[in-house]
């Protein structure tokens, strides 16, 4: 739903970031998603060697900026985000959710730059990076296990942005059902089945038809498949027949599916 | 947003997985979102032994059930879901937006389980995986660079299942379904009718049991029926079998409706 330029607007920036799969895995939600512009301020320097001379590194690795302080990764940007896993202690900052974050960094990618910022593994954002900071941003993670995997993370925040807003819950269900003949017919093959089988001789009782009429009806049997089914029945009713008063071989007229 | 009801309701499962730290990646983002019951299919062996004694490795990955097929790991689901990355060649699916999967993943997990299926790295689902699925979801990746790191792509399809989301369908639903067990159940007993019957022998192709499985899924068979459906196709396979070896009379147990 972004548009080129909308995209081009994000810098997606990891602030100390330590492991070099964490690197690699956020430049790839980037790709998968459509963003380009990744900033790495003062990553673990075999971390960030590491991740772009990995094998298939996608071009955003190969474009990436590296900067040693936030302030030159984001001087471009109108608009900087952080994200945090806790939920309180950020009395200077308003905490959102994703998806109410979502609609206001979408609106703002259309005129100008916005930094959505990613902390070190083990400690997040610094209250220094924090001081940079408009908002945040916090994933609704459980208590017991606060700490989302740094690409997991980016991948969800990422999601987020672009995930469909306009909702069409149009349903697009099953296929048409089949015609009541059809299903009239079948049923009309699998009692003469059920008859031969000796299963309603099992089972006496006075609404037995009715009962299996029912049966075939609750399983609203698309319109696609109504041939094939009655073929399946036609088949079996068949054979049950022919074992019992033995004849060539073959069997009834073929169907297709 | 779901009850600890509902987030128990849920099966991850994971096809094929042969590298460590994505069911490792899996556990955590089900740990951050609430999720508890990771099931994986036929994996890596050393990658499953890896993730298990990983550092930190979570109660979820400590108590992941391991199995060698499809399905058992999905036999008390009643709905089954599978992820795809690729946007067409899913003729026999319904193939859904993670935003509209989550409304119908999370009504069903208010009453019965639910399993969501990811498959291997390389390959996805196989053809075989995909014939349990009643739908699929695929997160909307671009055309350059499709394919998502799993571990991020089960992060987003759990946290679209938590996400703040009040909109509530229509529609209430008839019956609930039979489960996956049964519906696997039924579909065994029918293809072994056909083998003995004969249909299969007249319609010659490589995915014949593929198709029939679709079939089945395809009737949304009510929890109600499948007891008598399963007597139904037993009595008939029982029928076709002592035709061919004369035996005495009576039948296989009965059932009742």
């Amino acid at each position: 739903l972004l548009t080129s330029t909308e995209l081009d607007h994000l810098r997606v920036v990891l602030v100390s970031t330590r492991n070099p799969l964490n690197i690699g895995a956020t430049a790839r939600a980037m790709s998968n998603f459509g963003f380009r512009h990744l900033r790495v301020v003062n990553p673990y320097e075999p971390a960030f060697q590491e991740a772009r001379s990995a094998v298939g590194a996608s071009s955003v690795l190969a474009g990436a900026e590296r900067s040693n302080c936030l302030g030159e990764a984001i001087q471009d940007c109108t608009l900087v985000v952080g994200t945090t896993a806790v939920r309180h202690r950020h009395l200077h900052h308003t905490v959102r959710r994703p998806e109410e974050a979502s609609p206001l960094l979408r609106k703002k990618l259309r005129s100008t730059n916005v930094a959505l910022l990613f902390g070190s593994e083990k400690f997040g954002l610094s209250n220094d990076d924090l001081s940079h900071c408009h908002w945040l941003v916090r994933i609704p993670t459980r208590d017991e296990n606060i700490s989302m995997n740094l690409g997991q993370a980016v991948a969800v925040c990422l999601y987020e942005l672009i995930r469909g807003e306009t909702r069409v819950l149009g349903k697009p269900d099953r296929s048409p059902p089949a015609s009541a003949g059809e299903v009239e017919r079948i049923t009309a093959m699998l009692l003469d089945a059920l008859a031969v089988s000796g299963f309603l001789d099992l089972r006496r009782v006075a609404d037995s038809e009715q009962r299996i009429r029912r049966l075939v009806r609750r399983l609203h049997l698309p319109e696609r498949d109504a041939v094939i089914w009655l073929g399946i029945f036609r088949q079996i009713l068949w054979k049950l027949r022919a074992n019992q008063t033995p004849r060539s071989s073959a069997g009834p007229r073929q169907v297709s599916e």
